[in-house]
């Protein structure tokens, strides 16, 4: 852990800057928290204006401290903030926490303040939370450090939590205190004025404490630092996976732009996408990423998707079936010698098909004889426990057996989760659960949530991504000389056949096509060509070539080309009538394969991301597009076409010859490498290339180049 | 309500047969619940073997019992219970609930005594809830009934809840317990043997202490008569919603027959579609009924979809938007005006856009200060209040305040919802919220699920179906010739030529055709059909005619017709050597128009569907479809047609044009009159009929009629 950040999580001494003796001021709280969590360091409290708090001494500034201060926290008025932080700088203290508001989240005299302090933390290397944070947790039973003024601690447990909202962080320990959920640590970041997500998950990669990282992120300040880090997090920290919950993709305007095809790279979905790419679990709201933490916690990662549900009631056992089918869970029927293995031990009653039913009556006995079948047998690789109160029912003894088989389930393979109909705050189903690791709620449909995403982390840890074997042999030549051309055009683009030239050094393949300057060039062209043809307009004024005119399909005869040739340029010159028409390209019309779209787009969050889908009127009638991070591997640009719901249709459906799906991942590797070899380019568009039962030919394109870099 | 299901949850005198002296045997279980629930009415148990049961007389027969009994309960083995019946019936008591197990649920000697049972109750006009089941409960405070074996009772309530199953009773009942959920009434079904979901549906809809009525239904006894009374219910109680839970429809071997087109009439989908025809609220699972009953349960319906939140934290503010615009409310931007109004008098940093974040440090004034203001504009339809324990902020006090308005917000017609982040079992919060009918929920999350539960039953409400208008003057002569003809076939269907008579006399538009009985009749017609043509099989004995290849497509000259011509005799003789072939249907081929698909298709469970869809790929890809029972109304016909998802491309997309809604519309209205004069008819495909910017025109159709009717 990075030097800072470690003096951010465990500290030796503590300074709090603004340790008021208010009731209920955030420096107060975290005084009090601090004392009640028994922290193993030193505390100083910083305050001119008293002697002491809560009995312990107070000091008028941290420079009167002789003691080595390796954390400080800030919980001052924003005026005083910057000063306290340069004293800081000059005690040497690593890291601090600034607790105080009013920076760049409420006006421009905030934002210059956390600019400034910004400066200092840089100057001398300081971690720094916030301004604007919750605070800092660490529950490690060698430091116990809570440094929050929130009311709730947590129990020592081995999940971490990097919340870019302290709100959420209280939010998730309040919820933590009542539930099955123990965190690490916790980190509030709030306006991330320094230390940011990044920092963190850094940090807790290293963190042996730490199992499963959580993160509540609405922005990043580095998203591609974040998908680097979770790449490395996936390769050399097997078995650590990454839950994030990332809000604020849905503000109207925002849902508004992803309405239509060109902002399909800056609608919310994007990040799905990227998300699996970079093995990072998406969790929907607040309550399932805790839940699905919850179970990461017990560090059991099942090997399939077969769930097994082990029920006493048989409508709940029905409802989690339904459940779990919805999120792709497989709930298959026991072979006939593992029904038959059951039942021998059963009373007729009984139901060993899946759902077990083991009927109202079931006591613990009947849990553990069905428990210890489906732990040896290898049909399962979920068992789901489920237990509604029925008139013999002990709950707290059948949640025992269960615990008392969990590590043997885990040891088998198997993952193992419970669900009880258990209300009664009385009730102490939950800590017998707890304390055997057994993920534990109160309706199935949380369960399989949990499950699913257990499910997807299996899938997705096990492909990491491989080095980019993006090396195709290039000459570049005339590649840079066209994209310079481009990019001193008012327009930044390049021409179809510029475009398809550049395509053609790449290695990817273009339906004949060539451009007459006249007409006599137009007929000779046909010849070799053939119809039926396209005709469309050249001109380094022209980027949208049919909404200007600048296209004609159909073309079946020369009679109908001459026409082309002479709507073409009458069309255009009526609209855009400065456009200077360098020739007339002529391509043959293309009648077989599957009509597809490739594309590439600079986002300014993200770098190059690359999409594919089915083109006609599929992208823009069902959005259904796919899209991954430059530079990409073979399996990822697999991925991303096997990625589309309407897939079937690639792979051959009502007769037709499925289609060449190997041939297209070499076309969006060849295109990474163009966008990595120049970054330059803010934007291809490929559309339609039609998807071949052998290779895939490209039909239309434009390239468009970015204003700067 | 009917007399014998009044006497279910309202007697007068109860008898228990079966009043065990034993300890959580079912029929002690109920005693002590009534005793506790305080039962208004008087007491009989039944037992041969004691003098007393928990300090109560007991009788050895229902026969030894001198006052007249309204309900009885029989929890004995099953080999007793017809006989028990049988007294019951004698003793002329009008209800019972029979909790004992063994009968149809577990062999066939269960089943036979299940049929006894029913032919006694049938005989006698008794209603009967069972055999295996739960019991029932009538919180009405003039009654006080708690006839189940279950471990809580509920509160006095206004939801009344159906469940198949038992356990699913136990288990909402767990949670009502500790939640903001009170049921009026509460009826197990069990088996169904006599009394079933169809009359607790009826007697809730006349109940006037019942507000919602919320079902948990595996299967149905009478689908039919189900949505009659679904129906009946929307119209004539509007404002009491019916929330159903329907499972089992994942069974693995279901869903994967629903994965192919000729199944999706049996797929659980179509079920989603009949909800929305009948005004019924489908919910996924049990969590999100009982949430959303609750919501229901304060009798707030709002208007509109526009949410407001009002927080004291951004961070939740932001997950509760996104998770609220998944479900399809609109969370807007307050008005300048209003957001004038709200900043006047707050702190400058809250912020009055929408989440109106009112800032950690917000006490319950800065709550009430936006609630006024907001109950007063029309600008929102629903007010989320959202609230995390900050340093200051006293969740009661401001749950307190939030409820002192929520009887001012239900009289502006606006729909108020509260979330705390207050997971603590010692908290008051809830029962503020409960006290003043604010519906709570701990994640916003679940507030929005319900909110948007609540917003569909508005749309839903408002249109109650129609009196059916299929009065079309058709002349059904040729068409009752005809399908009697075709019954009498071995393949009991009728020919495509013969099938368009139909369809023309009912009033659809075929694509011009004519039978060639020979060569000369096929380049004849040639002439004034026109190219390209399409030619296809006429034979009594070839259903399916492109599998057997006996259809050619793309005939564009009378080379092409002739060879054709040829092709199908021997192609069809090649495969069906038998068949007789009457002539070759040469049909023009359609080029323009959107390529559509209407169906009708008989369901043993619901009936006569129509089914509606964008036909060639996407039926398949896609699974596109809608569905409606017959008859259905002009509002339903335009439902089906807008309710595919791909819906734009009807509304002309990339320069296509619109194509003529109201003519499909017709089509399925006339289809619908056709089923219901000819219920015999199986199985009607038009693929594809052509949707034209005027009118429609059918280019492919086959119609089957059932074995039996």
């Amino acid at each position: 852990m990075n030097h800072s950040i470690e003096a951010l999580f465990k500290p030796t001494n503590i300074a709090i800057i603004g340790a008021s003796r208010k009731q209920e001021s955030p420096g107060r709280s975290i005084l009090r928290n601090l004392l009640k969590s028994d922290f193993h360091g030193q505390i100083f409290p910083v305050n001119p204006k008293a002697e002491e708090v809560m009995g312990i001494r107070c000091y008028s500034s941290v420079k009167d401290i002789k003691e080595k201060i390796d954390l400080a926290f800030i919980a001052i008025p924003r005026d005083a903030v910057v000063l306290a932080m340069e004293e800081c700088a000059q005690r040497d203290i690593q890291a601090a926490i600034v607790i105080s508001a009013g920076f760049k989240e409420v006006d421009e005299e905030g934002a210059e303040l956390e600019d400034e302090l910004t400066s200092i933390a840089k100057k001398h290397g300081m971690a720094v939370l916030g301004p604007n944070c919750l605070g800092v947790i660490n529950t490690d039973r060698e430091v116990k450090l809570n440094g929050t003024f929130a009311q709730h601690n947590s129990a020592e447990g081995n999940i971490s939590f990097i919340s870019q909202s302290g709100a959420v962080g209280v939010y998730a320990l309040e919820f933590a205190a009542q539930s099955q959920v123990s965190f690490a640590k916790f980190a509030s970041l709030g306006n991330k004025a320094v230390s940011n997500e990044n920092d963190l998950l850094e940090a807790y990669m290293e963190d042996e404490q730490t199992k499963v990282i959580i993160a509540y992120l609405e922005d990043f300040k580095n998203a591609p630092k974040f998908f680097a880090l979770a790449e490395k997090l996936r390769k050399q920290v097997p078995g650590k996976p990454l839950l994030v919950l990332k809000s604020g993709g849905s503000e109207s305007g925002k849902r508004a732009a992803a309405s239509h095809t060109g902002a399909l790279t800056e609608s919310d979905e994007v990040l799905d996408h990227l998300f699996d790419q970079y093995g990072i679990i998406r969790m929907p709201n607040l309550e399932s990423l805790l839940n699905s933490a919850k179970a990461f916690s017990t560090e059991q990662i099942p090997r399939g998707n077969r769930l097994c549900i082990i029920t006493n009631a048989g409508g709940p056992g029905i409802i989690t079936t339904d459940a779990a089918e919805k999120v792709g869970l497989k709930v298959p029927p026991l072979s006939e010698e593992l029904q038959k293995e059951l039942s021998a031990d059963m009373p007729a009653t009984v139901s060993c098909d899946n759902p077990i039913d083991l009927v109202g009556d079931a006591d613990e006995s009947r849990y553990e004889k069905a428990l210890k079948i489906l732990i040896d047998s290898q049909e399962m690789d979920i068992l789901l426990l489920l237990c509604t109160p029925q008139l013999m029912t002990d709950m707290e003894e059948i949640a025992r057996t269960i615990g008392k088989y969990a590590e043997k389930a885990k040891q088998s393979g198997k993952m193992i989760v419970a669900v009880f109909a258990d209300f009664a705050p009385e009730s102490k189903v939950k800590d017998i659960l707890i304390e055997k690791k057994v993920p534990y709620y109160q309706f199935g449909n949380h369960a399989v949530d949990a499950c699913a995403a257990a499910v997807k982390y299996q899938k997705m840890k096990t492909k990491p991504k491989e080095e980019s074997k993006q090396d195709f042999q290039i000459d570049k030549t005339q590649t840079e000389k066209l994209i310079r051309k481009g990019q001193k055009r008012e327009n930044k683009f390049l021409t179809e056949p510029e475009a398809y030239k550049v395509f053609s050094d790449y290695g990817l393949k273009i339906a004949d096509y060539d451009v007459a300057k006249n007409k006599e060039e137009a007929q000779k062209l046909a010849g070799s060509i053939g119809f039926p043809m396209v005709a469309k307009v050249v001109s380094e004024d022209v980027i949208h070539k049919s909404g200007n005119n600048g296209v004609v399909t159909h073309i079946n005869n020369e009679e109908d080309l001459m026409q082309a040739y002479d709507n073409i340029h009458k069309g255009v010159n009526n609209i855009k009538p400065e456009a200077d028409i360098k020739g007339i390209l002529l391509q043959k019309m293309q009648k077989e394969g599957v009509e597809l779209i490739i594309g590439a787009r600079y986002n300014e969050n993200y770098g190059h991301l690359l999409m594919f889908g089915l083109g006609g009127i599929f992208v823009e009638l069902l959005k259904d597009v796919s899209f991954r991070r430059v530079p990409l591997d073979k399996q990822e640009a697999m991925d991303m076409i096997e990625g589309i719901r309407t897939k079937k249709i690639l792979e051959g459906m009502r007769g037709r010859p499925a289609i060449d799906k190997e041939a297209l991942a070499d076309y969006l590797l060849r295109l990474s490498q163009l966008v990595k070899d120049f970054p330059q380019i803010k934007e291809i568009d490929i559309n339609p290339v039609f998807g071949l039962q052998k290779g895939a030919l490209i039909a239309d394109a434009r390239l468009i180049i970015r204003d700067s870099e």
